[in-house]
């Protein structure tokens, strides 16, 4: 069993240090919010007054926040980050959904004092990190990854070795812009069926087991009263959020810009999601976007 | 065994002729390529010198022709249509991938001299029509569908019943539309990954396993060397032509714009279908949309 | 001055009918709406019966209908059809804005019956076509264009010879497709420059004078208060309506279909447009398309 | 007469350095590039070892680079930035076309040492800066403003003053998205046209005189052989690079990122330029997408 410290322990972040903690390892917690500590110290985890003063002696420091800036600060940041403090040979694991750069910057970083890193971004959502089901897209060296698995299993039930530094984010982002454009293309092509007298029920059956058939459609419809259990029989409530969505392509644009890559497809859906969003949408779940197709 | 008139023999047209006259059925064809005849009748059918002496007496009629105008010149052609010669009580299946419009018009007419109609396209392309494995989408009552049924099980493996007359196509479009998506976004994701380092069989292991999953990705994998068996492993060769996928992402538009539908991601594969197809693609698979993404 | 038949008196031909009569011409007008008769008539115009009444003995027919089917009907249906009404050497100027393939087809049954024959055309609106100050667009001979032009001019301004018959229907689809991506780009420039804090008269005013000109920009400003006298300042009334728009782009996309051309910026126009209008704002002017890019 | 520091001599900063020599100024170039300095040194300027020498004392800073990156360094590098050598009460002047934030994050700097400064990105391209004619689109308070207007005199036509530090950057990047969405959308309809019969002479002519009128279309024609001393005409020498246009269209994406705006029709153009541009085009002049929309 492993020394571990968690930092960041928002919706993702909390559930996952829990998990760690219930599969007997040590994890000392840290997050500028007393009450996120309080509710993972009580499933298990300790607390100590600092991240540094987590960090100290920690074999694994796993990091889980908001975007690339607060990933910057809190390993980097001059006289306060934490790589003055992680001991050499610790393996560093950034959970972040962030951009590449950042987490190629850090990781070239805590090299210089022989700290090993991987960037770990996960899906899977708040359900999968409750259940210890996320998928993780790991970047790193085939060393670090040998060595974040073990970890990983106790908060995931996929752990993927993408690439080098980086590969992770960029294996994220990929994929965060296909979900993107299969769920608008989906949405359009159950409008489409409706407009013209099919029943989405119907119509969602014969796609899903024909050439149409994709993670959108076969599992969480975004048509009110095809599936239960799917935000959109919920009225678009729990899930993905749209804002959050928006973020992830606004890191897959940023990817695509520094790589003068053409993405007709995911830019389109960017500024669907942007246009969703600024409607008011912003805190529903992503497959609500069905609903800029409705007719009157 | 069943009394059946078939007409159209083409790539997709004479497979499934010669699997119904293998399942044990009177199949009497009709062609105006005479090679398309003969070979079918090699394999077990039998043919008479026009359409019209073919469908006397026939319990079924089955077409499989290339466009709106032949189905509705084929029936209901002032003195040559078949309407006039089909016996009340037959069911006339057409397979052929045309506008709705036209499929309820040669429906409507027909029934005033109580002939059957189903309109019955098709998907799973040459290789499904020759294995027997085609799904058709059928658009009919339910007593016409269960009329269609069992002859269809001789060619397909889906049977689906998308509702009343037309829906068969409708179903058809929108499905076709939505896996023109598909690859797309696939194709973007895939050249996103491929310009930023990753391997794309890495990649494509990672979202055919995750939220990416899509039937192009995790079977029909557009970016050379990841898959066998493959057309984008074969320069493109063979699978579903450009062309075809163009003229059925047309008939997708049109049904758009006669139910004022919006179709921004759809609308957009067609306009990128229509570029490739003008810069001289038009008989390769549709998966070699993936080359317009590619860098220099 | 001429003896002129007018067929179809709405919004636009109500107008361009008195504006013949104003000039000296006899102008014999029919339309299935008695008021709308009235009211051409209380400004000089006569009426018969019938259609057909009206068009025996004109030099001139002028018709200004809704749509192609109405074209085909008024001048070619079985028996009603004007075509058998119309005398020789006559020519018929039809103003409707139809698919050009309807056009051509009626130009080629009348010339069977040497009846001369021009698409016809306008824009500028129900202002201009009140002020005569519209823009014709016309399709047909050279000698076809020269009998038609001076009766145009009683009701125009700008009388374009665009080519053979079917001509000026083409040049109308192509330019009001790229009006509306005009408009819709603008709308972008300016939500852009406004969520990045700039005063949009002030970029208004240099786009303008810039590359970034255009007749939306700088005549017809989508942007609410940056113009007086424009729909935007009126709450979007009056202009030229979203539901008008979406009709002419079906006709665009539909042009760009039959031809396998490339238009992605216009599709996706339509696309934006249909969504606007699904949404309630089909009666409110086109420039109306600038709130889908509102922030909250 | 004013004693000027020119800094950064490429195609656009050499021409513009001379037009302010010829007025009489006292202009002190510096560049890396020896042949650039000796090229304007030969015109009218003189030079120093070093940018920091040509700083001390001027009352004017001019610069021209090549990106944010190279502005940030150039003044605010740790030890060589310029901050530590401009005099108070000086006016800095970047007319380098970067991101709005670089050009706030230095001004703000600057603002600490009493060191005026205006963004001040240009339009007109190469020929206009040899001209003197170029457009400026300045950022910065009433005073700097006034300031910079009789020095960029010396080197334009039109000055406008856009709003505070960054809304010169903003007002060039709406502008320039705008009219990728003007080329290709006249691209799109120029081709849709040609593919349908029409000359594209008769085509531009009518689209001009009505509301397809706008500065590509007008002056800047897309389309070989519609206007002499055009790039078009000259197989697209010359003109403005796709490169400087996707240049343009990443900043104008990340500025539509920063503020969560929805530019579909901008990152649309946006992918087709980094399409263009990725198949070989990527030093032809920017109306070249026109080739894109080709018929074979």
């Amino acid at each position: 069993m492993a020394n571990i410290a968690f930092i960041g322990l928002g919706n993702m972040g909390g559930p996952m240090a829990i998990n760690l903690a219930k599969a007997g390892h040590q994890v000392c917690v840290f997050d500028l919010s007393a009450d996120a500590v309080a509710h993972v110290v009580a499933a298990g985890a300790s607390t100590k007054a600092s991240a540094i003063a987590c960090v100290q002696g920690a074999q694994f420091v796993i990091s889980m926040l908001p975007a690339g800036k607060h990933v910057d600060a809190v390993y980097l940041a001059e006289n306060t980050g934490l790589i003055n403090h992680i001991e050499a040979g610790c393996l560093v694991i950034d959970s972040s959904t962030i951009d590449a750069a950042t987490s190629c910057k850090v990781a070239k970083a805590l090299a210089t004092k022989d700290i090993n890193f991987v960037d770990a971004p996960v899906s899977g959502g708040v359900g999968g990190a409750v259940a210890g089901t996320l998928s993780f897209m790991v970047g790193g060296s085939t060393e670090e990854f040998a060595q974040a698995e073990p970890i990983l299993m106790a908060m995931g039930k996929n752990i993927f070795h993408a690439g080098v530094h980086g590969a992770g984010q960029i294996a994220k982002v990929c994929n965060n812009m296909l979900l993107s454009v299969l769920m608008v293309g989906t949405s359009e092509a159950l409008q489409l069926g409706l407009a013209n007298g099919l029943d989405p029920k119907v119509l969602s059956n014969i796609m899903s087991k024909s050439s149409g058939s994709n993670w959108t459609l076969d599992g969480y419809n975004p048509c009110p009263g095809v599936m239960d259990n799917v935000p959109a029989s919920n009225d678009y409530q729990g899930g993905f959020m749209v804002d959050l969505m928006a973020k992830d392509l606004g890191l897959a644009m940023e990817t695509s810009l520094a790589s003068q890559s053409s993405t007709p497809m995911g830019a389109l859906a960017r500024s669907l999601y942007a246009m969703h969003a600024a409607s008011g949408n912003g805190s529903k779940d992503f497959s609500s976007i069905f609903k800029l197709f409705n007719k009157k």
